[in-house]
């Protein structure tokens, strides 16, 4: 990596972009981002726009000499870069909005990343990522690919299996998971240290330190109410706390869908009615977000972004990055190949675990905690639908798709799986030309 | 073992002991039982006179010279013999009817053997098997212990895992297919071979040759409707082509549990108020069956007993002790000790697979198709149930058995799993005692 | 398989092949071999027309209606066969001579199969293997190869890494090492169960049953002398008891080159002093067989072959393929791939093992031993070697060939592999290609 | 980890103590030691007064805080302490003297920690670390038990398998290679990053990184002569470069014995007639140095203390310790337990590789490369002679040790393992009680 540092930003027109902006503004010296390009398709032009200019605003506010590039040349942005972002969304709100719809039909739960809503968006995404990973692989083969485009463990799983770009999946619910203890200790988050478990949106904090000392049991067994521990995306419905003792672990935010599935899919009926899906919701957030980025006196990340959901993305983001630019060995809590950490799955799987970071990239860590029975059956039945989406979506299977649904623990029969499957494929049909051409792609 | 072959039934007064019988009589050249003991406990009493009457009716019919004894000390029974067959249900039909009414009172599929339901019978049956096995180990060290005590799958588990007797699970499943296959492809029953893989009463047929011919392929993709490919006890609810096709093997009938979850749900809350549970039909067969075994005249097993289930019982029974008295070496899928054939489960797993039969027991042969993802992760998630179960089971561990029930996927929350084992525990205080003495079982 | 059985039998030139013939023509009733093709090349065109006349006088005197071809054209041999047999010997055993002299230049054991004489085997033959059977995959894809030629374990991972044909390796060892307990127990062969695990001359005897009896642990502990449990190639160095004890499972022939390396190097650097290399030795036996097999009266095969070794070869190939001609599903030990059976072995190695034989080919069972630390150390480092050697063989991979010698327990150290190494691509120039051609094959 | 570290130092008498000592001082600020206590056993009397004055004098000249306290009560010295060392030598340098002579009467490499030699002194030296490790068990559980003592892989593994206390296997071989080659590249040591994979004294440099640009195949092909990457007891014979390139790694010091046995083995015994072994050698320069220690004058550790060997041995030691002590999350190469990393080797396997250091300990890093057969097949079988010389230390099992001596790739035949075995029991009776006494430990 020379000093001039080149990031490319792969749906730079996402509401989420200033958010990345005040990152590497603030961070500018320890990540000193030389030049940035946000790249977009032409559907997105005005909000490319918008963002690009709230950017160059924030940036000049920010007195940084990064020097910033708006394109719709994918293979501009990414030659010779040292980072590339993918932060897309195929098909926008308007198809998360089908995601959800769809399974909510069928009385399954309907979500963006979870079920048969992640299924969509992976179908959808997928290919399109191994599109950019052709791209990388051309025109900056030493490049990392920093994924945050969901279902993020997934695409790195099919990146991992299908090109030879490094690659790292990214989320936030890690980070907040640690922020949302630091607050719950009432101490500063460089004081809490976790061990994580799982997969990406299915992770399971094994461990808990606070400053330096063991507090899993006490915090799993301790009275005080839970709220808060949780994406905000999520119904906060509670943990009881017989449950979380004989599990030995805090689930994660997504865990609900799982563990607490009637409540949460009773909760979507209602709401289905009375305001629509979340992604109705995000649309109109959106909305307003966009147009208080027009604002020309607008030159930070406006505050209402927060509502939005991705707390804490730049953090997350600048810190790998960082990481990687200063070879610093630290830990944080990623996306990689499994390769025996996790022996109970394919050594292909990708995992979500603490990593030391270093300039070659994220290293998972062995585990000190035995991953048993009672993590194992729900991981395994995740990660084998995982599998069966990736061999869906790079190849346009059906069965593979049929299977996939039949697979996963949210979808409630394989007769379900069909009539979500169809629908699927009938909503989407511009999106997957894998499942409608008759040239596959691979 | 020495020709003077004894078995001891322990369960003797079930009704499906006349199936028993009618095998030893009619194979008795290959299988020469000289000393059968029959035991039962004392609450038990009435039926197993009248069973041991019919029996008795039934050995002087077939003119062998088969030598019989009705006890109630297990221990007499089980001293030197060479087979223990275990065929007891422990809080007899009255409990099965709680286990099959609890999982429903909260919309879960409520069955004997499989989700909640095979749950409370595991917890009831493991530490009687259990027990059983420390008079084996004392007094029989060489015996076999054939168990046919459902959950079957998890019993062999559990005696492997706590005991060092010789087990091997059975289960009539497996025959059924071979002759359900038979009928369909209009062949002799030794003209099929089918590859199985799995777990008891999750179990899929990989492979299918008839007369030496593959025809997995050509099956799976057929028109003719699978009316039959099931156990009597379950729904027959078609499978879809589509559905066979991408699953790629045969399921078994249980799998309708899961891959109809929905349907079956449905159908079982109307038979509930129509009919009452599958248990209660049982109880009305049953008196009606013991009725007719009082008949001095009978010296038959009576067609009636079709009715009950447990087709061919007595034939895998035979076959299996057979082929270990005779040192056969001929292949029968059975449930034993995983070890690496099923590279997918823990080794200590009990698995369902075809076996080589020989003096020292049954012997796993590798399989010859890959278990991808399409059939791991369901059998992955119910294996980690079965694990929990038999951790609860054997410990009287409340933490196990909520995990346990929450992650079996017929249970649809943490919240619903813990309101079944609270229902479970009160309902079957008596036959649970590891709950809730205070000296623990082992 | 149709009923007019074709049988290629590719260097049928073998002075091993008037056994093979005798097998063919005692057992026909059971395995009625119609067509049977004996291919050879130009080079050995003497020796098969030799071999050939024998065997026409052979079958004619049994009077079995076995049709014999004599051919040097490999495709037409293979076409349609049912099983293709590979007995072949690159470079003959002039070749052999070189391979048993070069180690011991350098104080290393000098042997056919084992070690750098093992090694240079591997380099002449695996490319023409898989070559024969890239026709196989063309003119007879449902065709079994059984693969004789040594080293048969090599052959055999080589076939099923590197060829869709399906193979089996076969060995006279197992077959001996039966006969040799049933001499020294003094029954029947077929009252001796025995298990092997392990590798292609590298294989254990774990258990011995005589008559149903396990008398494993009486027989390693026994007083008698185990003179004749050996391969008649090998010098038959007493085992020590307290070593049997202590390593609980029956060494075979092959095992005194490692567990005796020191004698053994001692007694062949003598024998090479007074009568040269077993090779030189088998050149005058078979000098003297050819002669002896063309006397036009001779229409039996003559017992002198007894002397050239290769005990019930003709029993263990007319057993394994008549086995799967007739389904038979019987236990054999033969080389197949491992997939999990010997956990501590990669799945795609070659493992030789009991297993179970029908019409699909051969099965391998689980094992009812432990393959502990006592065994594993050696079988792993002989099986990496045996991969190494492999990808030399293959690729033509000059550093994969030290590596693979200097890996093998037999090479003293890593200086003199290469010297090895270098003598051995010196004095094998013409079979060797891979290493000297530009343009190498895969 | 209260403020007031403890440290207790098992085998204190040691001549390498002083080299302990200089640590502590140097680096008292970031590693506060408060209390030192130096144990040893009534033998070691005046030694341990001799280092224990020494010491004295070099703390004050250090001029900082640590409470010095010589013991012979272990017990008195464990209570309480954060820290364990154990650098003890079971019946001294007679012991290894005699270690390094038997081998070699028959003609196999003598050494003290590799092959015979190392296995006798395991022998010797597991009993007597368990017994500790019960004292830390007892009185002070959440101690590190940081043990230098040698077979330092061997020990630590049977801690794992035979205790419950943390323990950190270390070695001075990590810390040398990367002062080596950062001496060859004419940097800073921490401008060279190593990725080792392995076992102790048996461990693979995989990635060489020389200011953040991977050097390790311009290494492995280079021209200049690798003098010098070795450890000062180790003949240095220089590496060959094909044999490096085919390997693809770097091995280290002690792979001489393995891929240079016969050059050793030649070296060995002419030494042996000259001067004798590296004991006797080592015998003289500890007169020496502890008459050099006696001068009241001396107040620094004397630099003729290089000679002796262990360089760097405080550093190492200081390093782990302190980064425990301070949660440095910085990256060692120790000793720990495999679980998964090296997936070729068991579960319970110590393993040495790259390791992130907390407050909970050594926690191996996945590795970037894969270890393949080139370095799995030695790796395997010195793993497998471990495991069997720790259930022969630890069961005094004659039968375990014949095979562990058996599977050893530097003893020459089960013949001679017989022999080597004799001698070491004949010659080291009052060492290994476990073998003569009739109540065995454990
Ligand atoms: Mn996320
Ligand atoms: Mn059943
Ligand atoms: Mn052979
Ligand atoms: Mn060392």
């Amino acid at each position: 990596m020379k000093n001039g540092l080149k990031v490319a930003v792969i749906g730079g027109g996402s509401s989420y972009t200033p958010e990345l902006i005040e990152g590497f503004i603030e961070r500018h010296e320890e990540f000193p981002v030389q030049e940035l390009f946000l790249v977009d398709i032409n559907e997105g032009k005005e909000k490319l726009e918008t963002i690009g200019e709230l950017a160059r605003r924030m940036i000049q506010k920010g007195g940084v000499p990064i020097h910033l590039t708006l394109t719709f040349d994918r293979e501009e942005a990414i030659k010779g870069a040292d980072f590339v972002i993918t932060q897309l969304r195929i098909g926008m709100l308007e198809a998360r909005s089908r995601d959800e719809r769809i399974p909510l039909r069928y009385q399954c739960i309907g979500q963006e990343t979870t079920g048969a809503g992640g299924f969509a968006k992976a179908l959808r995404t997928i290919p399109v990522i191994l599109d950019i990973c052709r791209d990388i692989a051309k025109y900056a083969p030493e490049a990392f690919l920093i994924n945050f485009t969901n279902p993020a463990g997934v695409v790195t799983e099919a990146v991992n299996k299908y090109s030879t770009v490094k690659v790292i999946g990214l989320c936030n619910l890690p980070i907040n998971t640690r922020k949302q203890l630091a607050e719950y200790f009432n101490v500063e988050s460089g004081e809490i240290e976790i061990e994580m478990a799982g997969i990406n949106h299915l992770n399971w904090t094994t461990k808990i330190r606070v400053k330096n000392k063991d507090v899993t049991d006490s915090f799993l067994n301790g009275e005080a109410d839970l709220k808060g521990f949780n994406m905000n995306n999520i119904p906060d419905l509670e943990w009881n706390r017989d449950f979380l003792r004989a599990l030995g672990a805090l689930p994660c935010g997504y865990h609900r869908y799982y563990y607490k599935e009637d409540e949460v899919l009773k909760h979507q009926l209602e709401q289905l009615q009375e305001t629509g899906t979340r992604a109705d919701e995000v649309k109109k957030v959106e909305a307003a977000l966009f147009k208080r980025y027009q604002d020309p006196n607008l030159s930070i990340k406006p505050p209402e972004l927060a509502q939005r959901g991705g707390a804490f993305y730049s953090e997350a983001a600048v810190n790998i990055m960082s990481s990687i630019y200063n070879n610093k060995k630290d830990i944080q809590t990623v996306n990689v190949q499994n390769n025996g950490i996790l022996s109970c799955l394919p050594e292909t799987a990708s995992i979500e675990v603490n990593c030391m970071i270093d300039r070659q990239g994220a290293h998972p860590i062995q585990l000190t905690t035995k991953i048993d029975a009672r993590i194992r059956g729900l991981l395994q039945m995740v990660k084998a639908y995982e599998e069966l989406t990736i061999e869906a979506a790079v190849h346009g299977d059906y069965s593979m798709g049929l299977l996939a649904l039949t697979t996963h623990p949210l979808v409630k029969s394989a007769s379900v799986a069909e009539k979500i499957l169809q629908d699927i494929l009938d909503e989407n049909k511009t999106f997957l030309p894998q499942f409608f051409s008759k040239s596959k792609t691979v």
